[in-house]
């Protein structure tokens, strides 16, 4: 067999290493530092894994959810961790991240390479079932990372209450289960002085 | 509904953070600092996507695949990382790390513990063609941080050529491609004179 394709794959697949240094605002549950791209994603995939039945849709592709959770933050080894609640930044995210897209998902072969640009931009758009319980996932994370470290990542910046009500409402379309669950954390970390 | 449920399943999410501190023999690929267990199984996920490929036998479950790459080392949390080629430390490793899946997965409700424990178990026993496909990977991945790091983990104990194709010739049996692969990095790297 030619080595061409599997050559291709590999490639991809070292350079996808570079998400274990892409840093995010959110610590990790200990406090003792930041969580990156790599562990984040994985810790996506385990909850796609233990809390899907949560999602209100029926049929779930669970494999569909896997794959994007895991791939969804790739872009940022070029475009960098864009904060949920930095608005100069969300100006020019989806220009950087689809330039970041064609490069790394580029790597790739043709086949595999749209099947993952297709899966991120399903990720992104929030219409279909498994995107939009992929990003309540994504939304709800952050929130368990906050609670247990006190509001860690929320203090070095403007994050109050109503924002954070409002930036993951979203979550309660596709698990009113999981939504229920985030407000009560939203609200105790509130009531325990985590936000600013 | 009742949140008992989701109280466990929660607990349990909140309880595998710990792999992150988990760190293992071997280098993310740019030398910098010891992988750790979530960013090396998000890795397997990632190869699981885009390997599959390259396993010998028809219809591989890729999602059952997935969920056994994601949580097989969550017994690490509790029986810390065994080095392959460690024979002191395999002596009593099964004992360690079966007290640690219970009390882990344990955690979570009934009916996912038992899903849970039989993925790691038929994980471990490498039997069916999926517990093959990822071991296969699992097998490969120290491989690819080695080769990248000049034998960064390997350098600091006595691991050396024969060693490494007796340990990893099992990845032939699910994939003889990958296993070609796999030859021709091991030998590259004795070449370069990346064992002690």
């Amino acid at each position: 067999m030619s080595f061409e394709k599997l050559k291709k794959q590999m490639d991809f697949l070292i350079e996808v290493d570079k998400a274990k240094n892409i840093y995010r605002q959110n610590y990790i549950t200990d406090g003792s530092r930041r969580e990156n791209d790599a562990e984040h994603s994985w810790h996506l995939a385990m909850m796609a894994f233990v809390l899907s039945e949560h999602c209100v849709e029926d049929d779930l592709d669970v494999l569909k959810v896997m794959k994007m959770v895991l791939i969804h933050d790739i872009v940022e080894i070029d475009a960098g961790d864009t904060f949920l609640y930095d608005e100069k930044g969300y100006l020019d995210k989806d220009e950087r991240e689809m330039k970041a897209a064609k490069r790394i998902y580029g790597i790739l072969p043709e086949k595999q390479k749209n099947e993952m640009i297709g899966l991120w931009e399903e990720f992104e758009q929030r219409e279909t079932k498994e995107a939009k319980f992929a990003a309540a996932l994504d939304g709800l994370h952050p929130l368990i990372n906050n609670y247990m470290t006190k509001g860690a990542g929320w203090k070095n910046h403007d994050v109050n209450l109503e924002k954070v009500l409002e930036k993951k409402a979203y979550i309660g379309e596709s698990s009113p289960v999981l939504w229920t669950y985030a407000k009560e954390l939203i609200e105790a970390c509130e009531r325990l002085g985590y936000f600013k």
